[in-house]
């Protein structure tokens, strides 16, 4: 096993296809437009321990300084960097890379320490606030920089000092109180998965104990002198216990940094969800690579996943309901936008989704966790860039409304998202195909892209090519090329959990799934070298748990979720929010090849849709029954979808939405 | 005209009835228990200007003192407490009052100053937070407490004082900077609506001044030195820019005191709905005491309020679907209660409708308000009060939920609305019937309860006579007594807007309408001192607007609002989540003699209710469409509902619900 960010360069994506475009956009725009605002913003030139005239302003989100991310803003596009060099050398990039790695070795301090706040903002208040600060994970994405810098490098001019300053932190965190260390965790979980990541490179145990110590520490009710670590920390730092961050709306909401309880305790799935997320992956991480550690956070893991989709998850993938914290409301509590009460599921949060369903899928080959990571991919994730790599969306509400419009912005601020997303979008082939530690003879096919696989048959290199235009149509052929005439490897493909019909042919020996996914045994593919799998992908209709009191139906073809915008359907002028969708709808499908876009997808129409009268519908408060949802039988629409993660793309006035009011025959 | 404080001593309530029956209970129970509990908590003695251990208590919510609204719960008392011992005459509670109003003298200072919390605990530091610190909130309570005393009493040893105190802010307050006055306002409305009513009492147009400099200045961006006046007095206090209070969960939130721009200017009602209607109520009668006052003000009201009915209001009149702030969302944001993501639905709120109905209705006889003003009455203000009046809610949830059982506590802590109840119903005959200013030879009734209407007739006093069991039937006996044969004035009975059919017998020379009244004139009651009026209450279905995407239908009967609760359909588990209500049900109607309470009601059940098949079903996130929301057709319930005001009054598990999920036939 490794992890994606390694196991990436494996896999080689085919030109023209919707995922390889997607990761040239970020390769050739993304990139170097991210770079510019580094360099314009005063990022780019943090580590050289200057003063900043920005390290002044006031904090856009109070108490957190507004520089505070800068480090992991450089750090994510380093990471970023990394991966794409290896497919798009380029001298400006490359000579930024070293040249930023020159500043961070420059900028650390004799003991260790590596943090731009602390050196030139904050003399002296290092590690004393925890909760807000960052600094460790900003410590986590320098790991993560670290690593794929020197995996891409093969040389420790960053990994060095990184190690350096990773020492600092094992010397300084722990449960040693006695000896001066300091019980605490980060405020934003990061550091524990990067930990755990570096562990299974250097396979020092101080790592893994670090990133153990913070995934089981956290929540401790009497951490320090009888004390939550959070509580006391603020109390030494003299913060009013009234306070409130903007953010939770209340005094010590440690539920917001799932620090209420142990992980192990919690029920349900709270407050932030990048945080909650990437905590998360990094407790399945530390499941799979210490078995032994903590016999209940394996459940954990699995309760709160379930949790999570089951209660608190949009059918785009999306998680955060809550706007204020961006993160989880109750369970089943899932508004589509701002007027509905809420929505933001977050670019990041989608991604720690994707995270944690390959973190699990290395110890549980479940489609239930893979089919979570396609769909995140394609309709919570790809739907945060536009098509050319120029703009991006940290929301990713499900319907518009106009207080706010669908659209994406440039990236300009302190926005974790778009960075995030170049990062992903890198290493996004590790996400294709994965051998665990369990079953090395298998190699796992998570996600239908058309690829080379690259791997190790017999001591022998081989290679699986999939040969597909998915998500667009639903094969995809299969070719093995081994040197050796032995093939010693399995192939499992996930059939996902909504393709009702599907086949493979030629017909394997059984077509009986484990846990989604079809296992083709090595003596059979030794026969089979070619062979293709179809999965019916034809347009169905789907619909939120029916406690959320959505009463409302969405479109989706294979993985993908579609939307209406005003741009297909110029007449709206609601949102869509009177639009009704008839379960019995006939979609009519269209291969559309885009002028203004360049894009190639799948466009959808039905003529069933009906408006919902309202106007002239008054309430005071009430509505008499016989008064209410007259159908305006009059006004029978044509609607044309596309793609979700294809909005706001070609102009338009901003009105999009996923989930239609269902139409009921005696409305 | 008068106010219903004045009036409600023209009508006398018929005893047995169940609006007599509530105000007999707080006269009987209510009463002595709240003043058993200001005698407990210290309340009571606080006037005595001593210090209590309970002044140094961290506040409960930062950082307005627990004790800062004493003053306002002692006052609430003593105006109750005149209201009601005109008919109940007790000699502990007039020795109280009595006692309570020496303190109260004997604790104002050489200024006019009178306001414990300066006094005792923040020495110098008064009207420095006007935003938070209530003293404006409760020197408008005390003005309400002494116009009460002066009219029970008939001597001024409460209003003496308080007509100082008043001097104080009427010399402080105002737009005169210069000669050192405050262009400042209080943080919550109430001051405004009390001065209002003691200019109608004294003719003094200092107190007109300063009630309509509160409203007209509030929300003035540039009120002193060119900014917002609750900014500029945060800063003169040092406050911290980025604090946030707990209410509304960021900082620098002018919305949630109405303060973010002036009233004419706003659009739609926002923030903390008790500031918000009682700001409105006092607007509402500035408008019509000093019509010239402001062009735009009439606008706002009617604005605000069709803005608050038509997209802010639930079914049973209650207000405020945000938990955080008690207040508004965005327009037809209305879940039903916490698990479905908000409803506060305050107590205090709804009693501000009905004021607020109230005062618009002293100069636009329109039944759109005064449908409101019964609505409010009996589902959100009644709701808030045990049948005995020894247990009170201050939130009004349509639906339980395990978080937030339905439930009624016992009045204990700082809760504003059980004393808030207590004025009310002491005065709750002034809301039946109105004679106004225009019109003074017109009885209005607005309200069908059982009463007697004494009044002017040609200088000749006359009763109007309503005999009735009104809510429970529909019929009303009206019966007219002069002494002079000539009858001089006319009457205008409101016919509800729900009413679809209603007769007069005999019958009238007409059957129109003028704003849903029906204006019997004094030449037809010359010869028809008799004459009854049946309203049409059978059972009728509603629902929110369409666009609350609430697609629930809610039982009413007249004006009462039903639910269903455990007490009577024991087999309910999951409050009411999965329970459906077919449109086409019918509706048994049966008179109950209810033994455990002595109450009296109409119960309505049906047969008609399906149960939504959930279990099993799972969402991942979504569900396919042929799997959701299926009917577990073997279970059909029969429906028992009661009146939603009678709720939580005979034991039960807490479950309990107003709106139900429809039942559609394609589902």
């Amino acid at each position: 096993m490794a992890y994606p960010q390694e196991t990436f360069t494996r896999t080689i994506l085919s030109e023209g296809s919707l995922i390889a475009r997607r990761r040239n956009a970020v390769a050739s725009k993304t990139l170097f437009y991210q770079l510019k605002i580094l360099k314009e913003t005063g990022r780019y030139d943090a580590f050289r321990l200057r003063p900043h005239p920005s390290y002044d302003d006031p904090p856009v989100v109070w108490p957190i300084p507004n520089h505070i991310l800068w480090e992991s803003d450089v750090a994510k596009w380093i990471e970023g960097a990394c991966y794409l060099l290896r497919d798009w050398k380029d001298p400006a990039v490359d000579s930024a890379v070293q040249e930023l790695v020159d500043m961070i070795r420059g900028s650390i301090l004799e003991d260790g320490g590596l943090n731009v706040h602390n050196t030139m903002v904050a003399l002296g208040q290092r590690f004393t606030n925890l909760r807000d600060l960052h600094e460790l994970y900003n410590a986590g994405h320098l790991i993560e920089a670290a690593l794929a810098h020197n995996d891409f490098y093969q040389h420790n001019d960053l990994l060095d000092p990184i190690l350096k300053y990773v020492e600092l932190l094992c010397r300084t965190f722990g449960r040693d109180t006695e000896r001066g260390q300091i019980p605490g965790y980060p405020g934003h979980p990061e550091i524990e998965l990067a930990l755990l990541r570096l562990y299974h490179r250097t396979r020092d145990p101080k790592h893994l104990k670090l990133a153990k110590f913070f995934i089981t520490e956290r929540g401790n009710p009497v951490g320090i002198y009888g004390r939550h670590y959070f509580r006391f920390e603020a109390h030494q730092r003299g913060e009013n216990p009234h306070a409130i961050l903007p953010s939770s709306g209340e005094p010590d909401a440690l539920w917001y940094y799932q620090a209420h309880k142990p992980l192990v305790e919690q029920q349900t799935i709270e407050g932030h969800a990048v945080r909650a997320i990437y905590l998360l992956a990094a407790a399945a991480d530390l499941v799979r690579l210490d078995p032994t550690s903590n016999a209940g956070l394996k459940d954990a893991v699995y309760r709160l996943w379930d949790n999570m989709v089951e209660c608190k998850m949009y059918v785009t993938g999306g998680i955060g309901a809550v706007k204020q914290w961006k993160g989880f409301g109750p369970n089943y509590f899932l508004p589509q936008g701002t007027d509905e009460g809420g929505c933001h599921a977050e670019t990041c949060a989608a991604i720690g989704v994707m995270m944690l369903a390959e973190r699990i899928l290395q110890y549980d080959l479940d489609r239930r966790f893979s089919d979570i990571m396609e769909l995140s991919l394609y309709n919570a994730v790809l739907t945060s860039m536009s098509h050319d790599g120029t703009k991006f969306t940290d929301v990713n509400q499900l319907a518009s409304s106009d207080q706010d419009p669908s659209k994406r912005d440039a990236w300009t601020a302190s926005a974790c998202c778009p960075a995030n997303l170049l990062r992903l979008l890198g290493q996004i082939g590790g996400y294709v195909y994965t051998q665990t530690e369990e079953y090395p003879h298998q190699v796992n096919v998570h996600l239908y892209v058309p690829s080379a696989y690259e791997f190790t048959s017999g001591n022998k290199p081989a290679t699986l090519y999939q040969t597909t235009t998915w998500p667009w149509e639903g094969k995809v052929v299969f070719g093995l090329s081994t040197i050796s005439p032995l093939v010693t490897v399995s192939l499992a493909l996930r059939i996902p959990g909504w393709a009702t019909n599907w086949q493979l042919d030629p017909s394997p020996p059984s077509n009986d799934l484990q846990n989604g996914y079809l296992i083709l045994s090595a003596e059979w593919l030794s026969d089979n070298r070619s062979f293709s799998l179809s999965i019916d992908i034809s347009p169905r209709l789907v619909t939120p748990h029916p406690l959320t009191n959505q009463d409302t139906i969405a479109v989706v073809r294979g993985p993908v979720v579609y939307c209406v915008e005003d741009v297909d359907n110029p007449w709206v002028e609601d949102h869509f929010k009177t639009t009704l969708l008839d379960k019995e709808s006939y979609f009519a499908e269209k291969l559309v090849d885009d002028e203004t876009t360049g894009e190639y997808y799948v466009a959808l129409s039905t003529k069933g849709a009906r408006m919902l009268k309202t106007e002239g519908i008054r309430a005071y408060p009430s509505v008499p029954f016989d008064e209410a949802a007259k159908l305006d039988s009059s006004n029978i629409r044509e609607l044309n979808f596309v793609p979700y993660f294809f909005k706001a793309n070609r102009g338009g006035r901003g009105q999009a939405r996923v989930g239609l009011r269902r139409w009921h025959d005696d409305l």
